[in-house]
């Protein structure tokens, strides 16, 4: 059974919809670096048991992602979020250095305070 | 049975997670506004069927935003995003009219780029 690491991140955003099982064996397996003999002790089943779940697991996990996108689209929004917020710091750096607008500090202050907000989601 | 209408919403962030029937059952109900006597014609089943299907899909529906959080995230993030292309354009007003700055417009268009891309998500 090949480890495929992005399982460890999808994890983080569709965990919530595996089972409890589902999830340690994952957990153990991808988080922990655990061998199947081992979560199999550790939960009390069968090794093909936590090759079984393990696998339905990652199924549901990529089809979460492949119809929710949730990794995908949160990726593009760190980015986007990011490259705003180096745009506003060249702005305050202008208008620091050059302009001194109220105004425009004052646009900024909210702009960086929705950046920060949007960092939360 | 009672209608609540955020269904509709919800259906359009995780109406994949549903099986088929399902899908269309509260499709019909919600989008359609048939009712469970015409849905059940339509699908071919029993009325207690599709009263069972819709039930079970709003079930899926609601946990899924319970712990997903897909339809409440992107609300903030609509808002968050047109409260920061509200002040650059109040920083792009102000350039335009007063500062004349083609780095401050530079770095304009690039964060309207990026807010454009980000509305597509």
């Amino acid at each position: 059974m090949s480890k495929n690491f992005e399982v460890s991140t999808l994890l983080d955003y569709y965990g919530m919809l595996l089972t409890d099982k589902q999830r340690e064996a994952v957990e153990y397996y991808y988080n922990d670096d655990l061998s199947l003999g081992e979560i199999a002790e550790n939960l009390d089943i069968s090794r093909q048991g936590v090759r079984d779940s393990i696998k339905r697991a990652e199924t549901i996990l990529y089809e979460a992602e492949e119809k929710l996108k949730l990794m995908k689209n949160t990726k593009l929004l760190r980015n986007g979020l990011e490259t705003i917020r180096q745009k506003i710091d060249v702005i305050d750096g202008l208008n620091m250095k050059r302009y001194r607008s109220n105004d425009i500090n004052e646009s900024i202050k909210v702009i960086l305070a929705e950046l920060d907000k949007l960092d939360e989601i």
